[in-house]
């Protein structure tokens, strides 16, 4: 099964692709750019879903749903947004099919079923969202507005891979109101804090906290916030924003409050989102040539027992002694699952469930009940150890935990050995060319070198990390003057 | 504040959408008959989800996601499906805005990026993942697929109604393909078992399950399972259909798979589905005039806290009374606020909490922290008793399922009460224009009748009842012969 995996080394974007169909996450629908996710895919993005908004919960902030649809005159209102999705949204004219009267059991658009005014699909919710807080915010005791949508959404973008981009996507967009502008940066802050602390001690994978510059900001926003991830690959991927988006959607829809003093003020706002496209994250940042790498905290199996045997005697000793087991796992909360299939055979099964990133395989045969122990397999080591009855439950459960953790240090470790510092434009190039990751160099502060850059070497500026150093230096293109030290990469 | 509801008896109508609003569950947008799901409702919603997705989960269904689009081509495959729902559906043409030349800071459709295809935003999804299914299935080893979805669909109605009918709403549908007729069938009545139990056990909502006539069947169906709910002003509701879809979508979609002889065969189907209309079932089943009653499953606060002071130091000492029953009462898994609030007096409060339906009110002063009591408050029958200290949680958590149990019981008792057979049309005007709730008649069998009933008394076959007994009789418009009765009931 996973012997038809094209490898890292052999082509990273053709294993990331084949990996994402063959291992059940996702794969392409009937519909241009949309995907399927699929049950095992699903589960995993369910298991992202309840620990973030536990996390969102915690932080003050409660779940609400918005229209889909944003009439094209809400939709431009604040212009910097409408401009920034203006190219690629999904546009509703009509309401109404009709018999094609030229082709029978055909159906066609109906010319009178236009409607009066075009409907944007939503590419974000902003627009929809403030237009409503209007009628929400009259005083500054209705603020602040601490609120989260899970919701899909649409990009008509025309290049799109699985779950890194795609037309459609699902989501949650938080969207906040408050009466200052320092309330406002300290949401937007905190947010960036909440997604991070997910990504690393959830999904196992170290970020970069930053600033976006302004050419990469979200339209719109005063401030875009984010969290950055590098693949194995040496390519980086956004994984989450987080916008302070200052008074703008506050004075395009009118929202104001009355102050404690009674006078009329404009709102200050945030909104956040991370999407299924860190699906795509979590595959590039663990996975190997044999399949999914999942860390314990988001496998939707995290134990699998495969029974191995010849007669249906075996299996039946084999069956009672497992059964046990689950149950004691289960106490333990452990999700396990007992591959008792007998139409394949125990190195298929191996195989599936190291293609699926299943954490740990217990392997237990005749001999093992004989001598009442246990092959406990790691998916991400692809060691083994023969384990007793007795410290089976322990062993395991720490051995989760430590999986969980190691995927994090070796994630930590590739992303630290793939920062690199440079001086010259030639270094600049020659790291990228070579083994990639970030680019830490100084920068001269303009969008036009940003752009420079970009064209001569694929790379953006990824983020203004929070902790840098000030630090005066000269631009690493154009020598100009700089306050301190950027990261570029090449980006999903 | 809720003096200002109007009263059932006044407007039954009114009194809905009224409270719909001022009980904060749901408002209309800017967006033509879409709704926004605010905070407090998107919470009730939220535990209706969590409940049936446990009960779908136990009953052995995945989670998956399919594209928000069907193309046009595949929207029509299933011509019975299509022809149902072409008349009110949402047309993506389109997919970029540009800026309009003759009006600077608007927007325009750009007349350059029409779709070679148009797509319909789903309002089911029986075409998109059937054929996805094509796909999935080869062999008999690939079935049953029982895959479930949450997902927002878009039905283009003309009149609309807070969760009652919406262009835009929230649903789950199950989909599900089977090796035999027998097996899709006995799913179709597993979910529709599924649903009548969650609707009555958790929701405390009665309802009688059965079989849709022809004329009502889902489009598409062989065969459409229902549970009919009745609300207090006499019109039933549909609160959950399943479907059994035969081999329809499979031969719409070319869905084959091989059995165990290897012969080619077309599966078999089934689809399910609940909507946010069952927050309009929850409202018009158990709410009255002074505002919503929720049953305790379903209320986002189970128990308020309201304290009753004068001075600071009151306040002091009740809090910390109220911080350990706080504590004590979290333990049990009780939901309970403590509205803490300065800004408002124990009346407002009083009058709010009774307006969003909290089932139990705890009020508390000096007198009662002198005594050691509490004063409890039940919102359903609004009557008080004074608890002491000592038991005030056992007696709460007791007092929680009591009202569960009795907010079903009445609602049955009532329910019970309005269901009149009847054996003359004069009779079953009479009941309709009187009294209302189903009308158990016998009907002959044809949609003919059925139509002129519905013309005559805007009352349509809710189901045919499943335990319905087999007795010969006759029409009660036509007087032609009947194999048994049906109920019939006007309805949302």
């Amino acid at each position: 099964m996973s012997k038809n995996l094209t490898t890292r080394a052999e082509d990273y974007s053709k294993w990331y692709n084949e990996l994402v169909v063959k291992a059940d996450l996702a794969e392409n629908s009937g519909v241009r750019g949309c995907m399927v996710i699929k049950p095992y895919g699903y589960a995993i993005w369910e298991k992202m879903q309840a620990e973030l908004d536990r996390m969102f919960k915690e932080t003050g902030h409660q779940n609400a749903y918005f229209p889909l649809f944003v009439p094209k005159s809400m939709f431009e209102a604040e212009e910097k947004n409408a401009e920034g999705f203006a190219k690629e949204c999904a546009i509703v004219t009509h309401y109404r099919l009709k018999n094609d009267p030229d082709k029978p059991g055909k159906l066609m658009v109906d010319p009178n079923a236009k409607l009066e005014e075009e409907l944007i699909v939503r590419p974000t919710s902003e627009a929809i969202i403030w237009s409503t807080y209007k009628g929400w915010v009259q005083s500054y005791r209705d603020l602040p507005l601490l609120i989260n949508q899970w919701a899909n959404v649409v990009r008509w973008e025309m290049r799109t891979r699985l779950f890194l981009r795609t037309a459609e996507f699902l989501w949650q967009e938080g969207h906040t109101a408050h009466a200052t502008r320092k309330e406002a940066i300290e949401e937007s802050e905190q947010m960036m804090h909440v997604y991070a602390d997910f990504a690393e001690n959830f999904m196992a994978i170290p970020v970069i906290k930053g600033l976006k510059t302004e050419t990469e900001r979200f339209a719109g926003a005063d401030e875009t916030y984010c969290i950055e991830a590098l693949m194995q690959d040496g390519k980086a991927l956004q994984a989450g924003t987080s916008h302070f988006l200052g008074q703008n959607f506050a004075k395009a829809f009118d929202v104001k409050f009355a102050n404690a003093e009674g006078k009329q003020e404009y709102v200050w706002g945030t909104s956040w989102g991370v999407s299924t496209r860190l699906m795509g994250a979590l595959v590039m940042t663990h996975s190997d040539d044999k399949g999914l790498v999942l860390p314990p905290n988001l496998a939707p199996i995290q134990v699998v027992v495969v029974p191995i045997y010849k007669t249906d005697e075996q299996l039946e000793t084999i069956t009672a002694v497992v059964k046990q087991l689950v149950s004691e796992f289960k106490k333990q909360r452990v999700t396990i699952k007992f591959d008792d299939r007998t139409t394949q055979k125990p190195g298929f099964k191996f195989a599936e469930w190291e293609l699926k990133g299943v954490p740990v395989r217990i392997a237990v045969g005749p001999k093992d009940i004989e001598n009442g122990t246990f092959e406990v397999a790691r998916r991400d080591t692809l060691t083994k150890e023969v384990v007793s009855k007795d410290e089976i439950v322990t062993y395991t459960t720490d051995l989760l935990a430590q999986i969980q953790k190691e995927l994090f240090d070796n994630a930590l470790n590739y992303r630290n050995t793939h920062i690199t510092e440079v001086n010259s434009f030639e270094e600049f190039k020659s790291v990228l060319d070579g083994k990639g990751g970030f680019v830490s160099a100084h920068w001269d502060g303009t969008a036009a070198t940003e752009e420079k850059i970009k064209e001569l070497t694929k790379a953006t500026i990824r983020c203004i990390p929070l902790d840098r150093v000030e630090q005066a230096g000269s631009c690493v293109l154009t020598g100009a003057a700089s306050v301190g030290r950027v990261l570029f990469a090449k980006a999903y």
